[in-house]
């Protein structure tokens, strides 16, 4: 997961500090690393560095980012991919100068790596599908070799991106000159919307990954970018849309309405604080239904993420909801000190109970769902410590079985706790005295409801269904190989130098 | 408001990790700089800068912080009296070498600064009052003027900084290998506990300004220090108790369980938790009583503080509670662009509106306590904004009339919204159809019912009653003076510098 | 003037730390800037930034810079084209992927960056000549379109270089998976010298601006890459040589044996070190013969450049040779204090006279050469501050009347203090006593005797003949504006911000 | 070795700048460490840490360096002593709040360490005995006990400092509100000089290590401060000068004359520079007399120290004098590469010779002094292999034998090459092919020459005699072990960290 913005100023304003906020309020989409570039005079100006959006940029930066055109990206780590070389927004000089920030994956991105070299000698510096992906817009464009390219240029690129690129993408793009490009893989699986605030020098526009930053930003949602949909902004403050697939249909990912995206973003017409709402009513129910004698004293989400359908649930069961639960804000590093070995930092350092609401009851703790499982018998645990009497959990979303390969860092199979396990022994496995889970089908209702014209949803982490349709036992083997060579490489300074590619930083 | 923690280990390891995970903890109490120092054969090792506690302290600084005791403090900043020279812990060399952390405010600083110069010639490097109480402390040990001095020694000396100081403080100390020393001031103002974690070496003790940094490090609450208490724990690993003060009382600043401590703290054996669900509680009864054919459709939190009140509130009133504000955790720096004039960081930037839940609605905001108003006004436009029919404001605290003098940042008496206006006034001021505020009675109320024995509490900002009886209009004058000359001070660099004193960082 | 260095190893061993150390050496040659890039597995590594070669490279980066093959290249700043933005090497991924340093200058770099534009739609990012170089370089290797470049691929890419490029220039790149080519422009203006060291694993390559740079690190001169001609050591470790200019001169410039290069290196076959003792020598003559009755007392270095034609110089006088001014070899920065101007660090602070060595004497002191003047005025003032009698100027180089246009960053024309002033007028404008310039056949007498076959030197500073036969009137008010208004720029924050490109640091 | 600066302005001005640039003249005394304290309104400001004065101090650090009154120093490492809480100045709060730096060593620290707990409680938080000088100058400040302390107070307690310290010290202090003191020890080891500066406000004083300070920042030098002597600059900028010592004698380190201090330096109204030339003088008469057939071609020095006692000596041989070894001026760190083990810096590194100037050449080398003679060696080497026919090597100073207690960091006896070593076996040691030494009575006899009314000087470690009476066997066996002990700590991360103390840097 990673978080985009672009905007287009009216005037001869920078658009630096805006970007810089609307990352910060995407900061929850990924924390690992963070990049703006801005172009001003035929110029791009960059700052990208590893760290939060508050580390990266200091008054120095912002001062050289001019420009009333850019865009930023916050990154999310993903498993063997990490390294300073990896920030984004990438560049690359031919043609016309584009810089490009993405959210997705691509599954085919090996194949077109080596059919960009064969085909015209463009060198990958690093191992980053978004590097790719910029690349094969840049082809297509240099393919066309107009000197001065037209809307009608511009998204017969993208046409060609989509017929060859497979996978779940967002991007942005500015391309020197010329305006600022959004488009959307054919699937629709990452979100993407844009927005515009009407000021005294004319309309401005911003592109980003949630609502939320044009909320807080003051810009009025205009919209979704359509499945398949690039967006042009001229140079002239022109907007142009076209319809760049041949086959597109709106099959988002759903995992963003339970668990990535901001409650208070909207996506493809779709409240996501309303599908946690309606997420926890159909707990609700599906424990009336279930488990109608149940033994259930009090209503415990687990924060941040479950407190919306936590308190549809409790509401819903008649029951008490309260935050039992108190996270730590302030989480610092870990230190090695001499002669010691590393200490490693528990669920205990981010949570800690209210024992009142624990001692000698019945506590239903609500999760918006469970990976590895780790984490939920953890947190089992410290709520048995606290003096519950029972501690059952409900997931407000379905087991997850599958790896996802549309952009979010899930674990390899093998390392969830699903993975080939009843909800009995996953029950057993966590020490919860009853489990409940979601079903898909209900999770797929609260979803679809807020939007009628949805195709469907990307729910493969759920029913291992690859939209994509190029995703086989083959390729998963060989994600999983890659993360177990990641995991293998973390230990190893020198091999995890060796993805790291250009930068200037640190 | 401060964050004290000092830990005595019970074998040869490094108690600086613990000390910083503490810190971390207590994060909440001071943002604005962070410090250790820890002790090993005989010399002190220290860190401190101003930050935040993961970003004060790297690797490098841990390596250096060796010892089994130390003690840590992560400073709030005052008006007029911020910079890198105010980081705690204080240090000075004579006697025995002596650190020293403290969290709260002598009223007679400035007479105890000229005395400590007159009778012994000590130089007070800075303007805080944490240099006065330390070099009291010193003074009172070097009169004593033991070579090796014992737990009664120690004790004497607190007694004197008892006869000595006015106002609030709860304090700990390293003396140079002797020990551990914490003391709190005679109505127990501030708060200060203490627990053990027994291991395979010994036990260990820790001393915090709350109690949840004990819950995280895995040790046991033994109880409150006293007011007038103080507890050393010596070279040896014994913990001696004494009462120091002639005349204690508990009375307690209630303003922690308001606003200032985490709800999962006990202090002075009351749950900070529960006092928010009483007083949720006790403004139900009150909306009840005054106002029972009220409209309310919903009751929503102004994260975080008032969620805790606003479940009982809304549990009691038989409503629905919603959280209708999201919090952006990320808030960025303000930029200053070429060009451009400050922009100022909006509550907007804070808090983002979900629409659906104020669409057409009566909402009743609930704040845990409202100071200057500003704040308020904003959020209740935004409301509005949201939609709201009707927007509704209680405060789960009196209205703040006075300023405070025993060690919270409280503006001056004039910049209260509540300073001389009626609660009508101030509904007008912040635009609300109505405002409810906690009644003091109710509130003190809430917090005595978690422990009877309590004599009572400061309540200074709610009725202007200064407990140390030597605060009247002369002082509160001169410390409304001083805040309007650290205003002006604030845009004057140059002044700014004049504050700082013995310091070595950025 | 710039410093380059490109190492390619015999074993599995990074080049990095050599590459580092031969950029130490090389510092002379340029203080603005630093940057490294290797290359292994196919990838590139980089680091570049402001700032001198011991600050820019910390453990961390250089722990990042893996591979047995690299380049290195030291900034010297030129007027108006300062900033993070410029440090080199510059990158561009298509074809290949190509990093390049660069030291020298195109005059034509305006035509070739629209060229490549027009023809290929590459960008330019950055004022910078050496992106244009890279770019040419990168388009005629890709125009070849080989999957597999061969070495005569590249020798013919460099050819149409050659063709395309006007001006000096030296170069160094690494082509991703191929190897490393180094060039000269066909009249040899910038020195670039190459050798090898033989070691257990086999034979190490490298190529630098100076052979100081193969002295220290222990490698064994093997000769000056000859005008026009590029070297290329395959990924084998295979050396290819050839020339690929159609009419190359050996032309070199002549101003690197006055004052850039260091005295111990050999360029062209040519001992810079001789060359100033035979310039010394020169001087002794022309004085003998047209002030056969002077009245020296003292021969009186300006150091650290002028210490070898000193000596040489009173050798020849027969007269005593002081080293009368101490450097200070520590020059600290210029801090603003609240309320103060800036203060200006003049040469007093660079220079100590030693009284003794100036009561009441004659002296003649000896300078490498006179540019704007202003240094020796101060100087000569000092030597009277100091009690001198009467004091005598000497120049080793003739007058400098003409801007630079091959690399050095000299003022505009009219800041030269010898442009359009005859000697007297020069003299009396500096306050000298007497002043004896170097006669420019003299100095090509001193430097053409280390080197037989020499065509020529580039002398365009003292004779205003540009060999490049492209350099003319309007060539040259062109320079002067863009010199005009980079100083205007340079008090204007934002516009020296608007030359920054693609950079991450600080 | 270290260098001291104070400084007090006569207006409003700061005097951070000044003391800055006097740092920054004064770094070749020390580049371990640099400090400035300055003082206005009754509160010090600091700054300090490790590193050169360019790297210690940034334009946010100057900006809090107020006041018209401070002092400065720069800390040569001492070996088992070095790390950031070594940084001076040092500072006490007790009595009046006093700052100083110190240049030198005491021989008697530890007892006075114990006794300054003893008798006040004073802890000493380092090892440095620069606190122990200031703790008991504070001590006799605080046991005089006055308010306002006079002139003759102040003069007291210097008394007081000579009757209760043994070794070689400078030192500069200062005392909040009242005013500047510098002193130096009874026999004037260390220098100590002070000049004045006049301006539109009044005289600016400076007291300082060396007089090329005041000769840079243009003040008159007006003297040395005499051995025993105490100068107070008083908070009206009234100088008071006292002689506190009983029997005063001015018997200063030759060693700053054959090595430390800078050649325009006048210590003792002896120019070091006339030194350096009579030292070389001295030797061509020995070399005459002792080798008159000897075959010498050139001089060559090794630079930079022995440039003028090599002059003076080619001159007087009627020899040629040349720069035969240029000195490398920007010396990198050393990196440890992943896989790689430490590479040692030689001296290759730092000096490049000049072939020509060696070649088939019988070659006179002249150092300042040999100490641990592996430089020495490595240089002769280099000689030869520059294809040097015979290679001599000439030292201006006798053979160093003893070890260093007076602020000299040297090796322990055993590692210097001459410690139980006849010249000739020094000789084929370092493999010359001959070895002059200077004479004592000779070098003695150069220095004496430029002050007649010199009492003699500290020569120690080339005849093992200390003046002051107190270093036996038994003294120098713990100095050594000390020092082996601190070489193993080296390579202790744990230990190193033991002696770091009260700080806040890095």
């Amino acid at each position: 997961m990673c978080g985009l913005v672009g905007i287009v100023g009216s005037g001869a304003v920078d658009v630096a500090p805006d970007i810089y906020d609307a990352l910060t309020v995407l900061q929850h989409r990924g924390q690992d690393a963070a990049g703006i570039m801005t172009c001003s005079d035929g110029r791009f100006h960059q700052r990208k560095s590893e760290g939060l959006v508050r580390d990266v940029f200091r008054q120095e930066h912002m001062a050289r980012l001019e420009g009333s055109i850019g865009l930023g990206h916050t990154r999310y780590p993903t498993a063997g991919s990490s390294g300073p070389a990896l920030a984004q927004p990438f560049y690359v000089n031919s043609p016309y100068g584009i810089a490009l920030a993405h959210n997705g994956n691509l599954t085919n991105a090996r194949e077109l790596g080596q059919a960009l070299f064969d085909s015209e000698l463009r060198h990958l510096n690093t191992d980053s599908d978004s590097e790719v992906l910029l690349n094969v817009l840049a082809y297509e464009l240099q393919h066309r070799g107009k000197l001065q390219p037209q809307p009608e240029d511009i998204f017969a690129a993208v046409a060609a991106v989509h017929r060859r690129c497979r996978g779940g993408y967002a991007a942005v793009a500015v391309i020197v000159n010329h305006g600022l490009l959004a488009f959307r893989d054919p699937n629709g699986i990452r979100p993407l919307v844009f927005g515009y605030r009407d000021g005294p020098r004319g309309r401005d526009y911003m592109v980003a990954s949630e609502s939320v930053a044009l909320d807080v930003l003051g810009y009025t949602l205009a919209g979704d970018i359509a499945p398949g949909e690039a967006l042009f902004i001229d140079a002239a403050g022109q907007l142009h849309r076209q319809q760049c697939a041949e086959n597109p249909r709106l099959r988002p990912c759903i995992f963003e309405h339970v668990y990535f995206a901001r409650p208070d973003s909207m996506m493809d017409q779709i409240s996501v604080y309303k599908t946690r709402m309606r997420a926890g009513s159909a707990l609700a129910r599906k424990i009336l239904r279930d488990w109608p004698e149940h033994d259930i004293d009090v209503v415990i989400p687990i924060p941040d993420t479950s407190r919306t359908a936590g308190q549809s649930l409790a509401h819903d069961l008649g029951l008490k909801f309260r935050e039992g639960f108190m996270k730590n804000r302030y989480i610092g590093r870990t230190f090695i000190m001499p002669g010691q070995s590393q200490r490693k930092k528990s669920v205990r350092q981010k949570l800690n109970p209210i024992r009142l609401e624990f001692e000698g009851k019945n506590v239903l703790l609500v999760d918006d769902s469970i990976v590895r499982g780790t984490t939920s018998r953890e947190i089992i645990q410290m709520a048995r410590d606290a003096g519950a009497a029972k501690v059952y959990l409900a997931s407000a979303a379905p087991p997850v079985r599958y790896p996802n390969v549309y952009g979010i860092d899930m674990p390899a199979a093998e390392e969830l706790i699903a993975h080939e396990r009843s909800v009995d022994e996953i029950c057993a496995a966590i020490g919860a005295d009853r489990l409940v889970y979601q079903d898909l089908d209900d999770l797929i209702r609260c979803s679809a409801e807020g939007n009628p014209e949805v195709d469907g949803f990307d729910c493969s982490v759920f029913d291992g269904a690859y939209l994509t349709g190029d995703v086989d036992a083959h390729y998963l083997q060989k994600l999983s190989d890659a993360r177990n060579d990641a995991a293998k490489e973390q230990s190893d300074v020198r091999a995890h130098g060796a993805v790291v590619g250009i930068y200037n930083d640190r």
